[in-house]
């Protein structure tokens, strides 16, 4: 029976995760510029169907399979009563899978805010493919899987590293290799503002992120243990709160505006940074992270604009500045009695194997990232978009249609503007 | 304390279906035009509240009730202790009551898009109100409540035929005696665009219908076995994003165009292909339903376009055509190991009998859904607006309001077009 | 294991409840007139992070903690284990006290809709914080936390009175110290028109609101009870309906006009009246609570209009006059089998006790947060923007950007409206 509670909230946490979705699809299309919201949409909705596909066929085997240090070795497309070492016992298989499949389509879409505006589609879902495939779950095996980190007692409960630290060092690497948007910074090195097209969708979506991260954190527990998931919840949320007021604060004294895009996204980046400890970090402490995470989120955001790094939604400072500092913040911050038992590092300290978890997990995920980026952008089409259509704007160009269309269409209609159904007939 | 386990379940998983009613909202309203858009969010609300009444005061006990192979003949606003054949053992009357109230509030809410911009909202509330008090409760007891086609071993395990063929049944019934909306068609045999007004919204309400459709299947069992759930959630999942990706891909093969609503229709295309046989279909069999459902949808509007027949959301082949082609692959693609015991349909093989229910149910819907818009169609008022409203549309015509007001009114302002509270204030 | 499942439900119930703040968010922001959508977003993204900070800190002891009749006074800031007379046994105490949070973030969030539009930032926050550390945690101790109303027998099962007329008065409060926005009533006594700017939004709004009552009346059995919470359920989902379609129609009487707008906040308006005795109230006689809000509601609104009150989004009507309704139809309605066993007013009817709870709990409200408006009002800087800031619109004059941007920016952008990141970069 506690068997049995356990599997529905793994599921119920789950369905959180899953609505994620929904709220990364909102900021990205809410902060990027109305000429382009179809083709982020059409990005994020996609990658969870290509991640669900793929996570299910080859990443969690790879991930979860019985294997070695490095990575598993079975329980590709597994039977629904298939036995790993790495999956907890008394929950049917496939719970545990789908719990996985919906993180790693989180690590994946991550990638999709920082390339957003500019990147190919198919380029993209390549990328998604091999990255959902192959590099966060290798990187997830090493700390969940029974691999080298976790021997070396690496605390990353619910992902500041795994899912976080990797998603953004892969969008870092795609953010490098395609470059900026046409016309975001001047040769003379101004910096031309893109603002939000729509800030109700984006900030409905940080309000689902939020939402969701209840199930992100506490359904890493993998049990229905109310005393253990009580604390995860409250300091989640306690985090977020001091990242929303902390970003909106500080950025308010650097810039005397009340800045909802940095309040927003400090709620990420404090939600982001308490992921890693929420396990182990009181809710007083938790407050110091959130609030510490959400100026790392303003002066990341800050950085990159002057090292000319474009990053249309600020997945990076978000989700790879704060993830590494989440990761690290365990070994700063965590409660002594709580992580007794939990961590085993030898002779090494925790805080120095936060770092060296927190390096190898981004810094892997940056480099395959990276490299992946590379050989896509050799290949036929490469990894941008025509100019042309760049400056059009994806969703006309592309897409065929614009996200808010009038009510009344031109008399001669652009046959390339056509809309929904009437695409398909028009070429019959 | 199971049977407590069993009812939070089916009460997390009706909060779920619950939610898809924003889910469709949102669908169609963001695929209709901006003119209509308050008209179409009155109509999905209300159809919520009108079957929500309707349903728990006559529809229960028709669908449910003790009775006959026909019909339920009790049960009618029950008390909250009463017992009922077809309920479960264990289940307190009002949570399965209200999982099914949200059900019922589904099939009506399918009409509302193939129906949407140009139907009265007085008359699609007495459609919703007689097809939630009789058509859909009675095809329902067929199959759910111990009717004829349950003891024909008919299996729609969550309704692909009976809510979505249902519902999509009654929705091209509706669409063919209403007609098509004012200028889509021309003489000369062309169809002219109305395309989506607001993308974000169609994208975020399927992401919700997504969501809910966990709750949809896996509430279906009815019952807290994750043994069985899990696999019901995970090719729910699957299916729906093969449906994504199918239908993107077949548009872009078939149109050249990237075309985000057809990839939104093919992944409801795959969630309603995989209701009926989501308990007994495997993992890679779900991929094949979904991508099949996915080309189905497209072709579907394609043909629809051709058969000038005006369905603004694509309800129809979403919910008809791939309700039907669901409960059939039930037949095709189910494992025969998991249907033991759960097939028993004599002399006649699972195809058959599949193909018999979903013509039956999707059938009967069309057929009495039919001779019910008939009939309004010849009170005083008919089915449709004034051609006028039509034109300038519905918002401002009926609701007085526009959905997206200018942040500053007319010096003079419309009376017609007045806002919120103002339009009770100035007519006093 | 029931503790287990107990908490498990509380903590799904605690899920939707937070996630009403994201239909407060929408309700609110699209409500308003598109030039202050940004604001209103931040105030309600804001407040759950200001009262989730100062609830933890303070207001759960003041509510909660073991004191006397009127206020409780340990448990600030508590630690996991600390055990609570008010706190139910066998819930682990971080449980308890997040599901109590999101009810407090709830109270303080309907004040923000009455003040929207000219309220200044920081001021609303200093309301907020004392709002949630004092005022709702006091009341809240009266009728929950083991004070003088609960050992009256007074009856208010989720809030009615402790949330919505306690928030609703500080509203009331909020509206009338910071006065009506600039030009919505002229001189004449005419009533300008400020319509809702964004539909979809609203809409979308109410049903996340919808869904949450489930958790918010729901959870408010604090035990995974099927047979308590099936019905609790039912005719919350039953007075919704009939708020909604009573407004509709009613407004439709008066008006002439299908009104969305007042069709919404009926179905609030049910919620909201159904919230205190949605545990003693049938199924039946919530159609009549719901149906008799919706009519409050409409002439609620009237009536503020008449006063020359400016309560942009009908916040005190939904909130106050419901919820002192809904908290005296306990009198009216109640089930006395129900009951029995829960009322024990000595010699004083329950009606009697229900009007001197809402009379209580709202008039200290009223009071108490009219005098904090009017002190916030005589320090530096007072309780409301500049006029020019009010006429510009707060996105622009405030917040720096506008909510909707369009694509091109003007060539040489007003560095006031500058977008996301470029806010901070310009002024460095």
């Amino acid at each position: 029976m506690q068997a049995h509670l356990d599997s529905i909230w793994i599921l119920v946490s789950a369905f959180l995760v899953f609505f994620m979705h929904a709220g990364f699809a909102l900021v990205e299309s809410g902060f990027c510029r109305r000429k382009n919201a179809v083709m982020v949409l059409l990005k994020n909705v996609g990658v969870v169907a290509v991640a669900s596909i793929v996570f299910y066929l080859v990443g969690f085997g790879l991930m979860f399979g019985d294997g070695n240090a490095l990575l598993g070795l079975n329980g590709f497309a597994p039977p629904p009563d298939m036995r790993l070492q790495a999956a907890p016992a008394g929950i049917p298989l496939y719970v545990f899978l789908f719990f996985q499949l919906v993180f790693a389509a989180t690590a994946a879409t991550i990638v999709s805010g920082a390339v957003a505006e500019r990147a190919r589609l198919v380029t993209f879902f390549v990328f998604t493919t091999l990255a959902t495939m192959f590099i966060y779950p290798v990187i997830g095996h090493w700390v969940w899987g029974g691999g080298w980190l976790s021997t070396r007692g690496f605390h990353d409960f619910a992902g500041s590293t795994v899912v976080h630290a990797v998603g953004g060092g892969m969008a870092l690497a795609g953010a490098l290799v395609i470059g900026p948007r046409y016309g975001k910074f001047g040769k003379d090195g101004s910096n031309r503002p893109m603002p939000a097209h729509n800030f109700p969708l984006a900030a409905l979506g940080v309000l689902i992120l939020w939402l969701g991260w209840f199930g992100f954190n506490g359904g890493s527990t993998l049990a229905a243990d109310p005393a253990a998931i009580g604390p995860v919840i409250l300091v989640t949320n306690l985090s977020a709160s001091a990242g929303f007021l902390g970003a909106l604060l500080y950025a308010r004294w650097r810039t005397s505006v009340l800045d909802l895009s940095m309040a927003l996204n400090g709620a990420l980046a404090g939600l982001v940074a308490i992921t890693a400890g929420c396990d182990v970090i009181g809710p007083l402490e938790s407050l110091v992270v959130g609030a510490v995470a959400g100026l790392v989120v303003v002066e990341g955001v800050m950085l990159l604009d002057r090292l000319r790094i474009d990053d249309p939604v600020g997945a990076i400072p978000v989700h790879l500045f704060c993830g590494v500092f989440g990761t690290v913040a365990v070994g700063l911050f965590a409660n002594g009695a709580q992580l007794k038992g939990l961590f085993h590092g030898g002779g090494v300290s925790l805080l120095t194997t936060q770092l060296l978890g927190a390096a190898a997990g981004g810094g892997l995920a940056f480099a395959v990232g990276g490299a992946l980026w590379l050989s896509l952008k050799r290949l036929p089409g490469g990894v941008r978009v025509d100019r042309d259509h760049e400056v059009e704007g994806l969703d006309l160009s592309e897409c065929g249609v614009s996200a808010y269309s009038a009510d009344v269409p031109a008399r001669a209609p652009n046959e390339r503007a056509l809309g929904r159904f009437s695409a398909v007939v028009s070429t019959r």
